[in-house]
């Protein structure tokens, strides 16, 4: 408290303004504000007044945790960086810090979050990559940690979640093919226990189901969640007989396609007309040949709607974001491409 | 300690050595360590010997700091991830856990550390994207927070640092072009005060002064370190007239080449035809046409580096990693490629 006082005094301002300007309470006139931050950070003063609004807190830090390890982020990321920009665009606005919890592939997520939990590192926490069935999210629960999934799961603790509208990808991505003539249509699937592989997986098989397209589990390619898994699913194609090869694939995965693309032009099938592909856009799918049709959102978005989601269940904050339980399924847009407008003769 | 105390008992093991196992020390056989390390899982009990031993510390937590930001990270990364991947198979060995410290690229990288410190985070950290004068050096010297730097600067505080060889890339590059008869050769510079960029400018300079051509400032592109960035300088460099158009071009960042050539095929310009390329390497380029030629390092072992660099100055770890203060500039491969074959017929 000493702190804020000094401020207070330094400032001429009441101990109220200057905590009400250092938790961003929106009662503060903005030149204030400036005021009020430029010299607490003259002063090395950090504002943990957020800190302690929070459950558990007294960090000032929301953590967001991650799934890395040379298979899975070695190639590098177009997803979570942009995530993290609109995180921390709403972290900002409070003074908050956004740290990255680094969880590595040969680690067990559970247990590592609860390492983390007792290091005190944050004092609320968005976590992704969900598992079918997810440990951490009971462990939150218990110990009453504010959190955020990005990722459905069966455990379910009353909490907040936004997910990608992977339902919606397979429905519009088995339907487009199907109305160009196409049977044998395979998929990406993630080879662990990854939510979002069973939510696609499902809603393959029933959108299949409902066109009276049976099911063929040689269909469902699973691979590294990267470049090195597309050129990997490209040669699996290429390794089928000609009679049992797809016509049409659909990934979901935003780092596959530029190994895809290369993979199946080494095993000599041209994408779009050799088969038709369906996929998730990045900034490096803006430069294939032929351009890729794709299902894209907003990531910065995304990132804004997961932190307001975290700080709307929390105390000191909900009254800013009165968004109540967020539980919602993001729908991704399609930007029509040319890797899909080949057309398949009916036999 | 009456965690450390539990354990013991429960494993029928002295105090001494379930400290040694949990700290990482060699003394301890590899089953004694596993048994140790589950049993400490299991009851939730995160060591913080490593922590206690570090200077200020006791979070068991190093920071990573990099920039982050729309305008940087805001169309992905393939650089900090396998970096990050290396530091934590360092820290993995000491159950030291790694964050990531995301400083947006609108706030002051010094009054961000200053506050990052002030909430008691890390007890060690990495800093990254080091400025001409870079005042986090001086204040977390000031603070006796042990730290490395990835990148050099002129501020020194006789801290330990690493950097890739940038005159290296400068000197190579200018001196393959010149030996193919370029004369007017295009760099690469970073918008900002990154030190990377006045030492990759100074080196460039020098060499062409050794070789009697003439510094043209017009040949100095500056851009964002990302696809965007590569495809503005193509269409600068298009805009050019003919006759002072560059012959050649180098540049030193690993997320540009993407964008460079899909800029200068908009405007009319080959690659490796129209204009003679020298890159960085990254997933992505592997799959350009003409084959980019570029410099290239493992990310994987500069984490590894950077990390036993940082333990090294640690007590508590320097007996570990007696590699004393770690000053030094890594060298980079060049892998040949189709896009600097061309030459240029002196006129």
């Amino acid at each position: 408290m000493s702190g804020i006082r000094r401020l207070a005094q330094q400032l001429n301002l009441s101990i109220g303004t200057v905590s009400r300007a250092l938790n961003g309470k929106p009662d503060v006139n903005e030149a204030t504000r400036q005021r009020v931050l430029e010299a607490a950070a003259e002063i090395g003063y950090a504002p943990n007044q957020a800190g302690r609004a929070l459950r558990r807190g007294s960090t000032g830090v929301v953590g967001f945790m991650m799934q890395t390890g040379s298979e899975i982020t070695g190639e590098g990321d177009v997803f979570f960086m942009s995530v993290f920009d609109g995180v921390q665009t709403v972290l900002a606005r409070h003074q908050l810090d956004l740290v990255v919890l680094l969880c590595s592939s040969e680690q067990d997520s559970a247990e590592y979050m609860k390492r983390i939990v007792a290091r005190g590192i944050a004092d609320a926490l968005i976590i992704s990559a969900t598992k079918r069935v997810d440990h951490r999210i009971d462990f939150l629960a218990s110990r009453s940690i504010p959190f955020v999934a990005l990722g459905r799961s069966q455990s379910d603790a009353g909490h907040p979640w936004l997910d990608l509208d992977f339902e919606g990808m397979a429905r519009q991505g088995v339907s487009r093919l199907v109305g160009r003539g196409h049977r044998r249509i395979a998929v990406y699937a993630p080879l662990d226990d990854t939510n979002l592989g069973f939510v696609f997986i499902d809603a393959y098989r029933d959108e299949l189901a409902r066109r009276g397209i049976e099911f063929d589990p040689a269909l469902v390619f699973r691979a590294h969640p990267n470049e090195r898994g597309g050129h990997d699913i490209a040669h699996a194609i290429a390794g089928l007989p000609a009679e049992r090869r797809p016509t049409g694939f659909i990934f979901t995965n935003e780092m596959m396609a530029l190994g895809l693309y290369n993979g199946l032009y080494e095993v000599g099938l041209v994408p779009g007309r050799d088969i038709a592909l369906i996929g998730r856009d990045s900034p490096q799918t803006h430069f294939l040949v032929p351009k890729l049709t794709s299902f894209t959102l907003s990531l910065r978005d995304l990132g804004i709607t997961l932190a307001e989601s975290l700080l709307a269940t929390m105390p000191g904050f909900s009254d800013i974001y009165p968004r109540g339980l967020v539980r919602s399924v993001i729908p991704l847009n399609l930007i029509e491409g040319d890797s899909d407008k080949m057309t398949v003769e009916r036999t």
